[in-house]
């Protein structure tokens, strides 16, 4: 059976010691979170993703959810127990507004708690993750009577929300939905069509499921620019704002799925159900897109989230796992054999898996920060530096913590040797799951083609070019620094293969667009080791801050140290290897005709 | 559903044009193998696989094997016909020697079928496939009583055979092993213990399971040393070799497993069974040891087979799915968007998949000719040279194309976005079965180290220098023809990054053996690609030489010269990284304590 540790310690060092947390004390919600406050809450959101939610992972991944004949959905044995306790305790409006009936503390804390929540449960964590992205889209784009009615009972967990995009003809390219929506006269709108993939569509965790859809006002244009969003609760609300009625929306069937069995993926028929419009008409891709970043970061963590705990595991097992000799002589004499630890091919995926994890950790609270910073801010440059940053970095965290997290957790698989293959040892589940996460919410192709598409050149590069500014500056600060060497001088070179592939983009893209897109993925990989080296630079400079000041645990400060060299000696070089991709252009990418595959 | 379709024109490419087959007619079995013969076996074992063991792939997934409460195991529907029809054709002793029945035909023919099957149903093809590695074991090391008994039995597949070498505490390390063997004085032995991960242990396709069996005779010494094999079948051959007494060997359990759920593994219980010594006592593990070369070139098959089944129906899915508009402008303008196959980043893992399953079909039948070599040639320098190639190529062709078809089979499902994630599209099946063939037949990690501590200085290092050599006097040879410059340049390059990467081996290893360790996993890819990019050079020698002569089809001819470039500029530029991380060696990667994980 796998087990599951929070890494409360390594968030509160990101928090308090490498981002220093409380110099954002003047924004909404942070003023309550004091240190001790912030200890507290993660101390005990770990307990509770550890205790409650990690025993019912596997549990999730064999019962799966059961459709009855009626479309009702039964969750797996405990999710609902888990479920109510996870809502009793405030955690689900964790972030919510007060004004709602939300605890109000900041985005970062509810991110850090999605990292445990998901490496301890991630089909579980989805129920309510998806409640939140429902719960912004309509706190951004809903009416003041949509928010009284929606917002508190999606922020208490008794309700829950869905996402609605897809249909069996469109997934990327949202232009093509035909889901239809007909006005009725009285503000109402009938919706029909068939979604799928609906995550969280149809369960028995909740007593009402506030699904948003989006769909075509009959009569409105083609594509992108005819689409709306609208509110289509289960139960129709009364005038108390109770579940009413039946809506003419169901579960048509659940789809069989790789992994997450824990979640309900449900077929959503929409047979004239009643609906609302949720902000302005034909303008739903937009609402849609505002909690995107946020999603998308959301996403991002599952990766590392699957990567971390599959981690754990494997390092536990190579401890324990007694088999042959080490090369330098035995290891544990007393013992029949060695523990595989002292392998150094178990070392080399134990290490990426640790040095990932541990900047991916950074680079999520820092974005997390930075969304804070936009969602509460007054300082206008401030909130656009921040919002910029969201915009570059969210599709490079997306699709680089997902891919890298599903390798990590292929790895850690590979250190059980056969067992990672047997059902019992739960790390296959790990992988299963981790796969959707390069899938959903954008797959990674488009997360790579909206950076170097859309980010990158946005606002004349200025996003990027604050970001280079940003690393640079710090490469030239402790440039001189001998102990900081071992970590500036990779970031600095690895920041001139990310400059370099940059401008061939601007010389040969612009004419030729098919060289952006034969580039793209490998760019957005680039851009990730870069970003990510730039925290582990962060993290050691902090650490042998500590360090010489005589501050925290030495030798848990000293792997810091190892760690981050490993990384930029053994994970970093692979930024050589992207930018020659990149320079080799379309051509025979392009070149052979659709048959000749 | 997923289709295949047998590669049997590119097969027959490589044998015929590329590796000029025919020269080996003074190889058993292979003078009667004329191109005619050769074609039409391939064209029916294709036919075989795509029209009677694919259609068997999704069945035998869902349903797996079931194990009733007297230990008898049922394969999936219709696995019994197939396995039937299979033997009835006489495909499974097709490379058997005709003095036991088989049709005597070239270890190479049999390798192709292997791809074949393995793409339609890997899960089945693991039946014949156990069968024929109990042939060899015991063509190999059995008494002539022995061979008279069985080799005619498994040669037909009325038979059939498994190897029992995994316990619960011990895989890699066999030294580890405990089950018991105690002679009766008639001859035979009472074999007591349990194995755990035994393929095809148990099922209902054939009377009769001989089990090939690791065990310690009462007494031996401790270690690898005291490990001896016997062969114990299910039932006891009576005096007319039919099977008699039921054997006090069953299977225990059926592991449930990630994939190949097709596949019946068990935990076998040996409850003082009879068995008989198989060789030499003691020697048991050196036995086993004389057929994994072709064991471990099987498995690297299935990697490439699962790449390639993944990838064409990828290719078929991107020509069919319309999502989206080129970024160069609408390539269907009279549909609803373009076929996804107009995105570069489409294109990028379709032709990462097609180069490399392509070179890797042509490393695998230019090791199995050297295969045929060391089987069957009476010129012992020839015989020599060709043992050295497969000792250093086996653990490449193993580790990597394992690794890689993984991958590959990744990014397939990758291309069908959330229809990937979906069981009835069968692409995630598609990834679970190829996982465990980077996990069996020795992990990959154990491969590696493998070439880096035996293979590569065995002979003072001689299969290595001649490997260079043939290389480098391709490159030599080749390196003034402007149209072979493409392929040649980039391999010259690369094969000097091997170079340096043995070198840097030769010089810090030594002393520090954990530096091997360390660059092991890096060197055996590193290798790979100078593998494959010898291979796909080629093959440009050859689509040149039959393009300037007229000769063969012309587009065909092309998309191999494109698809080489290909590899040339975008995949083969790893081998820097890989040269970057072994030189880094083992300092940060060994320097923590266990605990610090």
């Amino acid at each position: 059976m796998p087990t599951y540790k929070a890494p409360v310690d390594d968030a509160l060092f990101l928090l308090n010691d490498v981002f220093n947390y409380e110099r954002y004390g003047n924004l909404p919600g942070f003023a309550d979170a004091t240190p001790d406050v912030v200890k507290a809450i993660l101390e005990e959101g770990g307990k509770f993703a550890e205790e409650v939610l990690q025993p019912l992972n596997q549990i999730g991944d064999r019962q799966g959810c059961k459709r009855g004949d009626d479309g009702a959905v039964t969750t797996p044995e405990g999710f609902k127990e888990a479920y109510g306790q996870m809502a009793e305790a405030g955690w689900i409006g964790l972030i919510a507004s007060p004004d709602y009936g939300g605890q109000g503390l900041p985005y970062t804390l509810g991110v850090i708690l999605n990292e445990f929540i998901s490496s301890a449960n991630m089909a579980f964590g989805m129920y309510p993750g998806l409640s939140n992205g429902a719960y912004v889209a309509l706190d951004k784009h809903g009416s003041d009577d949509q928010k009284a009615l929606y917002l508190p009972r999606l922020a208490s967990g008794k309700w829950s929300g869905t996402m609605n995009l897809t249909e069996p003809h469109c997934g990327t390219d949202l232009g093509l939905i035909r889901t239809k929506a007909v006005p009725q006269g009285d503000g109402s709108y009938k919706i029909t069509g068939t979604k799928i993939f609906i995550s969280a569509g149809e369960h028995d965790l909740t007593e009402n499921i506030v699904h948003l859809v989006l769909a075509r006002i009959e009569g409105a244009e083609e594509g992108v620019k005819g689409i709306s969003l609208f509110v289509v609760p289960k139960f129709l609300p009364d005038g108390e704002g109770n579940p009413g009625d039946r809506n003419a929306v169901e579960c048509g069937s659940l789809e069989e799925k790789m992994g997450i069995h824990g979640n309900a993926t449900c077929v959503m028929n929409y047979d004239g159900a009643t609906g609302w419009l949720v902000g302005e008409a034909h303008k739903g891709l937009r609402a849609m897109f505002t909690m995107m970043n946020e999603a998308r970061l959301g996403v991002g963590i599952q990766g590392l989230a699957q990567s971390e705990v599959a981690y754990q595991n494997a390092a536990e097992y190579a401890r324990d796992r007694l088999q042959g000799r080490a090369l330098t002589g035995e290891a544990a004499p007393d013992k029949p054999a060695d523990p595989i630890i002292v392998h150094p091919d178990v070392r080399r995926m134990l290490m990426n898996q640790k040095a990932f994890n541990e900047a991916a950790r950074a680079l999520v609270i820092w974005s997390a920060l930075k969304a804070d910073v936009t969602r509460g801010s007054h300082d206008e440059a401030e909130k656009q530096a921040a919002e910029d940053h969201m915009g570059l970095l969210t599709p490079v965290i997306k699709g680089v913590l997902t891919d890298t997290g599903f390798m990590n957790a292929v790895a850690a698989q590979q250190i059980y040797g056969g067992h990672g293959y047997i059902a019992e040892h739960g790390m296959e589940q790990f992988v299963r799951d981790a796969r959707i996460a390069q899938i959903y919410e954008g797959a990674n192709g488009i997360q790579a083609l909206d950076l170097v598409g859309r980010k990158l050149p946005r606002d004349g590069g200025r996003a990027m070019m604050a970001f280079f500014k940003e690393v640079t500056d710090f490469v030239g600060e402790h440039g001189e620094d001998e102990a900081m060497k071992p970590y500036v001088e990779p970031l600095g070179k690895a920041a001139k293969d990310l400059e370099r592939a940059t401008m061939w983009f601007m010389a040969n893209a612009m004419a030729k667009p098919d060289n952006a897109g034969a580039g793209s993925t490998d760019y957005m990989h680039l851009f990730g080791l870069v970003a990510l080296a730039y925290m582990w630079a962060m993290i050691a400079k902090t650490a042998q801050g500590k360090l010489a000041a005589g501050e925290g645990d030495k030798e848990w400060l000293e792997a810091k140290l190892v760690t981050g060299r490993y990384f930029m000696q053994r994970i970093l070089p692979e930024t050589g290897a992207h930018v020659r991709r990149i320079e080799a252009g379309a051509d025979t990418m392009m070149a052979l005709p659709a048959e000749a595959f």
